[in-house]
């Protein structure tokens, strides 16, 4: 352990850790491990999509909807249908929409500020509107929230999931708080599978507020570092019926990581009394989604099976890449006592936890060193970490060598501003 | 006339034309002459631009770009230029966006709903908001307005575009006045072209209102029934910053009615710093829309000589349908004093105005006899025309065949009603 050393050799040490440290930063670098994005490899894997629509191609979907016309505002069946097949729903409970998931939780969100959601009080009206934010969580969301001048709860996630006891007290008591945030399986940056018993949990939740949502974005639900040892977990739209609240749930998904990010399908999964009251707004917004991407995929994958052997490909660049992460943290870090980190089993991050008070400082000495990191905080509402300890580790992008370099120069920093911080006490 | 005509004539034509509308009834036709939706064969016409992107094609764009990846908000620049060639604009006042220009509409009155134009109160705050409409117009615009409690007032067409007297009127003395609704080429339904002039009272409209927007929906620049004598107007980003006013319109335009509608790409033209507050907004909302159907419609028309010869090919097919609808109006109606028409040198209708009162009855029997028109009063907002008189006629989508025995039909019916009319009075 670092902290048991005497403060001569911590001053050693740092002495060699920061020469190091100069050393690399002469070398500028330009690495970048900052966000979730897959790599060009990954980007390859689906360029036979361009194969399935040609000049000659029947273009009608299997409910007799022209892709090319106008219409058809929650999807054609086949894509319904996949879709379904990846958020484990039925076709009756999608709503299909363009590439990017993020947007559909915007504009529900934005939708229950204006209009509401089914016949209450819409949020733009009331006083306060809460949401809780399992910590550590996604940035995005907590952007969606914070737009629209929501407050928003820090929950604690712990192995299982967000700390249900919290949620449920919050939940039940107060009247403002609208939704929570989750991202169930391998989430981000965590990579937490939440338990059974938090999906029940969830299920049986019973709010104050009549149009409290759970924001279930289940981005990461095919996404396995080892596709034939896949976590599984609990069917939220099932457990929320079978509880007797089948409105209760928005869930979240899409292609972006499964094809090309931005330019797939995504979609919503709810009740059909959701469905219902969501295109009741819908209408007025849009008169259909692009059915040409959707029948491209759709044609492309065919079904779960098809998109699991996609997702084995994944697995194959990026299982090797997470590897590397791990064991240079563990070769370099392990035993010292000044950092933690996820084990993640699929999904796109590496949660670290540094010691109290060192984050902003590594990814600080990171930057200086040409390396770019997620923001330190980025992964708290209001980006407000408050013991400026959790880091967001995202192995996909870079290359195998660029992330060896990257991870590398990581735990000499984590290392440098550890000894420095011991050194402070 | 119709109207010079005895009770006795009357009588014995009204005898003849019912029994001529019972036989047609009786035949059990299933017609549909109601929404502007590119026909089959138009669809066609597209079908090639599923060669451009194959599994071996370079998909960076111009700007450096991986266009199969997240990022990218605004758009890649060939799709900027394309869509500023379409609307006549600069690349950097392009924000591009999906398939549907009417999802920017609605994004548009949304963002200034809830998070206000350029800091400006947003609209959600305000006690009253209200939008000009004029009419006859289209249907959709006014849903957005609608759903959004947005009060709109009628404002009459007329053959230079909307009464510019009346606008500027109700623009500068009525502070609650936001927006107005525009469709300055081959409007809908209307046809109408609006005059230079028109467009330089625009441009230098002085609202009350800081945050009021012209919202111009160029939906039918390139959009000529005979694209060697197109009809040009001026350019309002151009006019509107030569009046000293460069922020007062959001310019909206579209590759649906050119390529597939609702899976194209479709773009929001504007100054820079309406840009500028839009994406503050946007970079909430989505990390980027479809950038791979950016990069198909850029490949496959390069610019706007490419857009033309595309639009030749759709003219080829909706002009002899166009002269189908004027030739059977001519013959049937001219000269009887008992309907009024328009005659459209672009876009997808033909406004057609009947006696006063009998609109809603026309389209009512029309749909006993199995065609189906736009609704009597779509054309106004909350579907009220207060003369009970226009009807929107949309002759693209049914075949030469269907579209000749549709007017036909029409024809009868409106000599049907009028007689009716005339012989209540």
């Amino acid at each position: 352990m670092l902290m048991d050393q005497s403060r001569e050799e911590l001053k050693e040490q740092y002495a060699g850790l920061k020469a190091r440290y100069e050393e690399l930063k002469a070398q500028g670098l330009k690495l970048d491990i900052s966000r979730g994005k897959p790599s060009k490899e990954q980007l390859e894997l689906s360029m036979d999509l361009f194969t399935v629509l040609t000049p000659s191609s029947d273009m009608i979907s299997e409910d007799g909807v022209d892709t090319r016309n106008y219409g058809c505002l929650t999807g054609i069946l086949e894509a319904k249908k996949l879709l379904a097949d990846l958020l484990e729903a039925k076709p009756e409970n999608i709503i299909v929409f363009g590439g990017s998931s993020l947007n559909i939780m915007y504009d529900m969100v934005s939708k229950a500020y204006t209009h509401g959601i089914m016949g209450e009080t819409p949020w733009g009206k009331l006083p306060s509107v809460k949401f809780l934010c399992p910590v550590p969580g996604y940035d995005r969301h907590f952007s969606v929230t914070q737009a629209f001048g929501i407050e928003m709860i820090n929950v604690p996630m712990n192995d299982a999931g967000p700390d249900m006891d919290l949620v449920e007290r919050l939940v039940s008591e107060d009247e403002s708080v609208k939704g929570i945030w989750c991202v169930p399986k391998y989430s981000n940056p965590g990579g937490t599978v939440y338990s059974d018993e938090t999906v029940r949990r969830f299920a049986a939740l019973k709010p104050a507020a009549k149009d409290f949502r759970i924001f279930w974005d289940n981005a990461y639900n095919v996404h396995h570092l080892d596709v034939d040892r896949p976590r599984e977990i609990l069917n939220i739209l099932e457990e929320t019926e079978k509880a007797g609240n089948p409105n209760l749930v928005y869930e979240f998904g899409s292609f972006s990581k499964i094809t090309f990010p931005g330019s797939s399908v995504s979609a919503i999964a709810c009740s059909e009394a959701n469905v219902k009251d969501i295109t009741s707004v819908m209408q007025n917004q849009i008169i259909g989604h692009n059915k040409i991407t959707q029948l491209q995929h759709a044609r492309y994958f065919k079904d779960k099976a098809g998109i699991l052997d996609h997702m084995r490909k994944h697995a194959a660049i990026l299982k090797p890449k997470f590897d590397i992460v791990e064991e240079t943290l563990e070769k370099n870090l392990g035993g010292l006592g000044i950092g933690s980190w996820s084990h993640p089993e699929g999904g796109y991050f590496v949660s670290f936890n540094t010691l109290p008070g060192c984050a902003k400082e590594v990814v600080s000495l990171m930057k200086e060193a040409g390396v770019t990191m997620t923001g330190a905080g980025a992964t708290y509402p209001y980006k407000k970490d408050p013991e400026d300890s959790n880091i967001r580790i995202a192995p996909s992008y870079a290359t195998v060598e660029e992330l060896k370099k990257a991870i590398e120069i990581f735990t000499l920093v984590v290392r440098l501003v550890s000894t420095e911080k011991l050194l402070e006490n």
